[in-house]
């Protein structure tokens, strides 16, 4: 937890409850253009038969009114302007005519609090505002700052490392040579980190050798507060990343292996009281597996309420078979129907394909004991 | 337009569109660990009468094979290997056994292709890539990279100044004296800007006084792309605004006053080719009036396709009156309901109130030509 100033705030997560420090407004507003009046002097008051008043003051915007009313009197406001003592409405302007220079013809009624907005009517002092774990929005910046508080509690950034390993990887500037791949994954990954309000810190690429890589992840867990590998893709490469996980501190690896498609061979770990992550090599694994298991967990341990992404719901334009027993997770493009709805149209593509990824607008999830899913299907895209 | 690192470049808008320089992969990829072959050596093959294999290489991860198979011949090979020479096809190490030092049974046929990723097979050389107004999201940043582009053409971020009048308004670490407020819609508006991908440029709070709020206008105009004017809420405040405004160049206001609830007096102006924009001092119209007037002309400007607010579908919870002949905007909570569908909760208050923003999830249009909605009408929620 730290303090931010409010103005620099937007989408940090909020740290800790807000109360109310005041009243908003703190005096009664006018929200038309007219006169301020005394509603009684007002009562019965018809085109034909108006109530005249006395004009005995004008209220300037910023600035209290000079005097109070007295019976049959009222004062010249504009909207937002601050009610004299005694006033409790407001006529507005197109609904009085001025017949001298110190006269007005109310040509209508008005109720007790009619045009005004009360003090405390916004909000009151002890008032809850906002709730610890919210991501402060424009508009919730703008209300703490109309209360005055210029700063806020926000949850620190996470800083996460991520350490790529495979001896096929080269830096995205390299020119791979054969039997190479540029690295994609650490960069997909800092974006989706970035995104998510935390700080990526790339500690770089490793080849598939025990000793480089079990350096790198003690390094990097010693400088961040959670640490992806993110994993050659051979059985052999995501062995040896089970085994740096196991050696980098109680109780190590807690999950090897999840009941899903893609992102089976996933590693779930926590080590000397970090979270770490062992992702698979395939983009669309990476990817998948990062919002499952990686994003939920930064958002709790930034307290985070809110989800960290968005779901629409939608039409599923064919069917989908599936394994009982494993969850699968299916890339679909959004397509809005002339009735406005959203159809779902699956994106196939081997997950080692991150151009599948690229294709889809977000992804959809068949649980773990359905046999599929069937044309028609309302289905729930969480969105990329 | 300007260029900018590709792993920096998250949430930026694409300036033009993105061909693929060459073919990925490069090479002909196993997506298991097992043993490349020719699949017609395995024709056939089944447990009980397997297909004899000799082992003549080993594919070390991010190499080249070191030779070509012959008949009968097979390669060690790992997930993301690079193929040998006349191998078309990989059998997994689950479906073989390994009976010699150098010979495996190979218990399965494969068809040629199988588990291997063609070269191409993610994307073609000139492949359309992404797209000119693209907001660039995670797997984009990977899959450019992915294909060593490491910078991309992006729209550059608009300067857009922000000019708060009243003589009522405060900065917000000011506390108020009577009849004056803090300036909200300033800090709102910056962040509304900062959210769509802009730099707001905040110009300060000046009087209800015409000489220096022409000065303040055109010294914001001179220094940014759009400059925004959030007026005094009085009739008289509005007026002076129109004329600020229509004297900073021509052709000057285009439209002043919409049909729209909240966000009635709303400006809007070209003035010397820039975009003005007048809003109106309340808190609600200010932020209804950006999102439908400043955010698309932002988006325009920059070349964005995509709209610049997610919008979600949902059920109103109760029939809201409308005047025909207007649009009305209505503030919403959204709820989830059992059969996980979302209700939208009208959330009503004076739009003077910041608060009523803050206690909404987003909003929903009441058409122009309708009366109101009924309880129970599927309705589009643009989420704040």
């Amino acid at each position: 937890m730290e303090e931010a100033p409010t103005s620099a705030a937007l989408d940090r997560v909020l740290a800790a409850d807000v109360l109310s420090p005041s009243d908003l407004p703190t005096f009664r507003r006018s929200t038309m253009d007219g006169f301020a009046v005394r509603a009684a002097d007002t009562f019965g008051a018809t085109e034909g038969l108006p109530a005249y008043l006395d004009i005995v003051d004008e209220v300037f915007m910023g600035r209290a009114p000079t005097r109070g009313l007295g019976t049959g009197q009222c004062a010249r406001i504009a909207t937002g302007g601050m009610l004299p003592d005694n006033a409790d409405a407001v006529v507005m302007v197109e609904q009085t005519q001025e017949v001298g220079p110190t006269t007005i013809e109310a040509l209508r009624a008005v109720a007790p609090g009619e045009n005004v907005v009360q003090i405390g009517e916004d909000v009151r002092t002890m008032d809850p505002l906002l709730t610890a774990g919210q991501r402060l929005r424009p508009q919730d910046l703008g209300g703490l700052l109309a209360l005055g508080i210029t700063s806020v509690p926000v949850a620190r950034r996470l800083s996460v490392g991520i350490v790529s390993g495979g001896d096929e990887l080269v830096a995205p500037e390299r020119e791979p040579g054969p039997g190479q791949i540029r690295d994609v994954n650490s960069y997909t990954l800092a974006a989706l980190i970035r995104r998510d309000g935390h700080t990526p810190c790339l500690a770089g690429i490793f080849p598939d050798d025990y000793a480089a890589l079990e350096s790198a992840a003690q390094t990097a867990l010693a400088a961040n507060d959670v640490v992806i590998l993110s994993a050659g893709s051979s059985v052999s490469a995501r062995d040896m990343t089970a085994q740096v996980v196991d050696s980098l501190g109680e109780p190590g690896v807690l999950v090897h292996g999840v009941s899903l498609k893609p992102g089976k061979p996933t590693i779930l770990a926590v080590c000397s009281g970090k979270p770490v992550f062992g992702l698979p090599g395939n983009p669309v694994s990476c990817m998948v597996t990062y919002d499952l298991f990686v994003a939920p967990t930064l958002a709790r341990l930034s307290g985070a309420t809110s989800p960290p992404r968005m779901s629409v719901t939608a039409r599923l334009t064919r069917n989908i078979a599936s394994a009982t027993g494993r969850e699968d997770y299916i890339q679909v493009r959004l397509e809005r129907r002339p009735d406005g709805g959203l159809d779902a149209v699956p994106v196939f593509g081997k997950s080692n394909l991150i151009f599948t990824l690229i294709r889809a607008d977000g992804m959809l999830k068949i649980p773990l004991d359905a046999g599929g899913l069937p044309a028609g299907a309302q289905v729930e895209v969480v969105l990329f």
